[in-house]
């Protein structure tokens, strides 16, 4: 069940004023892992490490796992060298090298010394992948199996070494050289007749490369919905398998990178309160400089057209109001159409379908708005020539906006970038300097300057 | 493994032209239903019901799982009301109301009358849960069990009932009113000594009740790590479960909302490709309005400023760069926060501290980039007067931003509305307004007009 989190941390912080160790030690040994982690968050570093010493050891190394990259460091740091080693040689071998990737390498080098021979081999291996890769994740805690075994013998191994593995409920069946033969899920091993064998009850596997980037390792699982899926080397011999909770952690951690990519940001590693302000300044920093270059040239269109706005003032008036609804325009158009490439929804062979789409769109938006555009530059009295002038310059970077926002992340596509690069912050720029170039181009034909 | 899609395709196309429907069905039936339900896209309506019905059954309604709305309904449309029957009739039932959420209510009933009354009944009980609700997506497919039973009979019970279940990997325990007593996992069972009873080998459920949102569910799943959790009626009966793979859909879909939201889009039910164009410009053109209309508030600070803009038409030249940068730092600002919100990176206890940080970024950032306004206005020989101006906006406006961007999602949530409303659009309007005031009264004040 869920426990009312400000109950918990109540009686806990009596009790810990009480020095009542031993029930604080009976409350939480039932408490969900995830729970205890964000609780500890709540006290000062020393109480956390009082607390985390509380708790029974498979505990505190679940509860450890669920931690942050800083209080995890922290903890560490205020640890016993014997304690640290437990807790690192006894956590799982894909969350040891999350771990070890947040520490500094100093650190994870003294880690790496206390742990035991066999366990510093698999950490090595895995930090050896590239960042972000099926290999970086994975673990290599997996039941292996052969065809020869009957279901009876697989379940019989499962049994044996069920603890030490990170999943029971898919095998992977491998031949003497390790090559990955196929899977089998221990359902069809229970469901089977116990003297079937292997090679009748396994599937063709679907499996993915160690050099595999890890977005399409969850995307392959969500695909196919299988919750564990191995992992081969170049020899395609089973090294290791990603499971579905590291599936959830990916996609999460995607959608961030997206988010921040379409704001103008480049990804930012730690979650915003960790994160450092001046790192976030400098993730920032490089688009609003792309941006405000750019931006620059307006003031050049501006400077160019000024005899316009020397002549019709009221020209001025309307500026903020037709640049702001194009690119308004284009942050949605380009938001619609980078989510639809991320889904896979749009391919290839749609693109002149989406660039129709979007021009329809844009001319039926435009319009609509043009009328508002019109009515509100009447009220202001400007005269029908500039309010003409207003409702076609609306009608015309609305549909820019729309184009460039359906256009520039099909380019970025084609440059093998990733779509979400092309921002409504730098959209917004680019309909910013066509658009004002339009306006006054409309301008000076309608009111003939 | 996965396919070469186009290979696939080209095989089965070729196989079609000589009417050779043996080698067709032998090529199919070991490719995975996600793959043939893409195929089946490829092909002409007729066509493709003519594969559909080469299918083995089994497979059959799996890759109907797979399908979209709008081919799905088509496909229902081209079958024999028999074959209709029993799609729809061996359909796992969380699938099944997902596709009667997208059939035009007609149709539904039609179909419904075609289940046998049991599935009717359950049909029935799940559409009757609001949208987007766990009770919406659950599924009555899970395996019971007793407090009494021993993990021996226990198994046994798994193996007679396992076919007909979503999951068997975790199991519920109930009590003789059907209340929820507890989970085990089928790894426990198996580990156990036969013996063993449940009520020593299963844990505290977490669970959620019919009511709960589904973004919730998943949420919780994902903190968890469980691959199936139970949910229960008001009087805290089991009534059905969640499962992984639809925690997957569900994390998708609501990405992409936010994703909508944040560009100022009302969430798209269908795909991009999938949606009507005009579905499409209604979602978009309420806060295209908005906007517009907060826009024409611009026009009248710019009347009510004319003055200055006449006596220093330089000051012109630079409006679209500095709004445009106040929306894009504002932009940016309003993702981190929205996202942080979102994560739950961000609490209630963090909003001055984020403030805080807003504010102090924003001024890095300001300053940094008003050197570049300050060159700029150099170059385009403005005099120093303006140039100092312009500068003195950049940072006012960046800083602007950066405090919109900060405080508009936490008042959103303040009203318990979704932050994700405050989007860069309506961000960046809202920065257009004050901005431009912000530049006027910096003038007057420097340039003494």
């Amino acid at each position: 069940m869920i426990y009312s989190f400000e109950n918990l941390l109540h009686n806990i912080s009596d009790l810990l004023k009480k020095k009542d160790y031993r029930k604080v030690k009976e409350i939480l040994s039932p408490v969900e892992p995830a729970d205890i982690a964000e609780m500890l968050y709540e006290f000062q570093p020393v109480t956390r490490v009082l607390l985390f010493r509380l708790l029974p050891k498979d505990l505190a190394i679940d509860v450890f796992e669920m931690m942050e990259g800083p209080e995890r460091e922290e903890l560490l740091h205020h640890s016993t060298d014997e304690e640290m080693r437990e807790i690192i040689e006894e956590m799982s071998d894909d969350d040891r090298t999350a771990l070890f990737d947040e520490l500094p390498a100093k650190t994870v080098k003294k880690l790496l010394l206390q742990l035991s021979p066999d366990e510093r081999k698999v950490a090595n291996t895995l930090l050896n992948y590239p960042d972000d890769s099926a290999g970086r994740i994975m673990t290599p805690e997996y039941v292996d199996l052969k065809e020869a075994m009957t279901a009876e013998e697989a379940i019989e191994r499962i049994r044996k070494n069920a603890r030490s593995k990170e999943t029971i409920y898919t095998c992977f069946v491998l031949d003497s050289k390790r090559h990955l033969k196929g899977v089998v899920e221990l359902e069809d091993l229970i469901m089977a007749e116990p003297h079937t064998f292997l090679s009748s009850l396994m599937d063709e596997p679907i499996y993915v490369h160690t050099q595999t980037d890890q977005e399409e390792v969850a995307q392959l699982m969500s695909r196919y919905d299988v919750q564990a899926i191995p992992v081969v080397d170049r020899e395609e011999r089973l090294v290791g398998i990603v499971t579905f909770d590291d599936v959830l952690d990916i996609l999460e951690e995607e959608a961030t990178e997206d988010f921040e990519r379409m704001a103008g940001i480049q990804p930012v590693e730690e979650s915003y309160m960790d994160a450092n302000m001046f790192t976030i300044a400098r993730k920032r920093f490089m688009w609003l400089v792309i941006c405000i270059l750019t931006e620059t040239i307006t003031s050049t269109v501006l400077k160019k057209y000024s005899f316009a706005l020397q002549s019709v003032v009221s020209l001025t008036f309307f500026i903020p109001l037709l640049i702001g609804t194009g690119g308004n325009a284009g942050t949605q158009a380009a938001t619609l159409v980078i989510r639809g490439m991320t889904l896979g929804e749009i391919e290839w062979k749609d693109i002149w379908k989406v660039i129709a789409r979007e021009t329809i769109t844009g001319l039926m938006l435009g319009c609509a708005l043009a009328v508002l555009g019109l009515g509100r530059a009447y009220m202001l009295g400007t005269g029908s020539g500039v309010a003409i002038t207003v409702a076609l310059a609306i009608i015309a970077v609305v549909l820019l906006g729309n184009l460039a926002g359906a256009f520039l992340p099909v380019i970025a596509r084609m440059l093998k970038i990733d779509p979400a690069i092309m921002s409504g912050p730098f959209i917004t720029t680019i309909v910013d300097v066509f658009g004002l170039i339009v306006y006054f181009e409309i301008a000076r034909y309608v009111l003939v300057l």
